[in-house]
């Protein structure tokens, strides 16, 4: 089997961050810059972030608007990163593809973070609603994630239940679940 | 500045594929694996793969069902591989991180076939209910993408628009317009 690349094998999204860690504008830099050069559909770039590093302001009102289980653990990131999709083109017509290619820009800010040995979790669970108003998006700005950004601590504090999701090994479903099965499975002859 | 990882900075989407070459079984292997290993909302996994090799009859569904535009030069990638995005979980509730997340397992594949000496080009150009009707597809389960993988032939027979933008530099958006405006421009106070 051609091998996994070792970022996309090592890469895990811990609770556990050095709350002493700040990053410096050259990494903060080199994040937003991979996140750029994500693909998407037809060159759109729907994806927009709001990069708020400990000590900003911003910080504390994107780590405000985290829900409970996310606020125990992921203000000790030197980061939290607002990941926004523009879901509208510049004319009004909706860009189907905005969250997917959103998404794409967040993994390869995430396997770039990985490259210069930092560690990012991903939260979907914060007021999306309190985050519009305190920044006035506009609607058409929708707010899809918050990613805590930061060195990796084995040994930061945490909640004994969050503590044992720490140590559990990283899961996922057997590639057979992933698979679309259909009428394909049974091909009515093997081509050449 | 931290380096932009490799990978990253030099992934590209050409229409110029090598018509001769085949994608063995590892290689197909490793792209799926690196996918399934991408994050996502509570590990909730909603991307969802149909793999079609050239010689396939699903590869000749998928190639059917493209854009004309795409059509005259996907098919000469020696993979089309159908993204789909399960939208709802076992108990009927919507994933509001579907698409998001399976952005975010294209990317990660991507990235895996750039380490592999392969190329991608992403197209969202095509017949999704073609697709879905051919193969059964139910509709929670949403067609996003066709992924066109294999090696990159810059020598290969294009159209003369199509040709020339082969030719073109890659071009992004500066960072600026990427960094959410907003009242967080002018901070009250810098804090410590």
């Amino acid at each position: 089997m051609s091998p996994l690349h070792p970022l996309v094998a090592r890469r895990w999204s811990p609770r556990g961050f050095d709350a002493g860690h700040r990053l410096d504008d050259a990494t903060l830099a080199a994040l937003l810059e991979a996140a750029r050069w994500a693909p998407s559909a037809n060159n759109s770039q729907p994806w927009r972030f709001l990069p708020a590093r400990r000590g900003e302001h911003t910080f504390d009102l994107l780590a405000a608007a985290l829900a409970d289980g996310n606020r125990v653990w992921a203000p000790s990131a030197g980061m939290l990163l607002l990941v926004a999709a523009q879901t509208e083109d510049e004319t009004g017509r909706t860009r189907p593809w905005a969250l997917y290619d959103t998404g794409q820009a967040a993994a390869t800010l995430v396997l770039q973070a990985e490259h210069l040995g930092l560690a990012v979790h991903q939260m979907g669970g914060f007021d999306t609603a309190a985050v519009s108003t305190a920044l006035a998006l506009p609607p058409t700005v929708r707010p899809v994630t918050v990613l805590a950004i930061g060195r990796h601590d084995p040994a930061a504090p945490l909640p004994d239940d969050l503590a044992a999701r720490e140590r559990a090994p990283r899961t996922r479903l057997p590639l057979d679940a992933l698979l679309l099965p259909g009428p394909w499975q049974a091909p009515p002859a093997a081509a050449a």
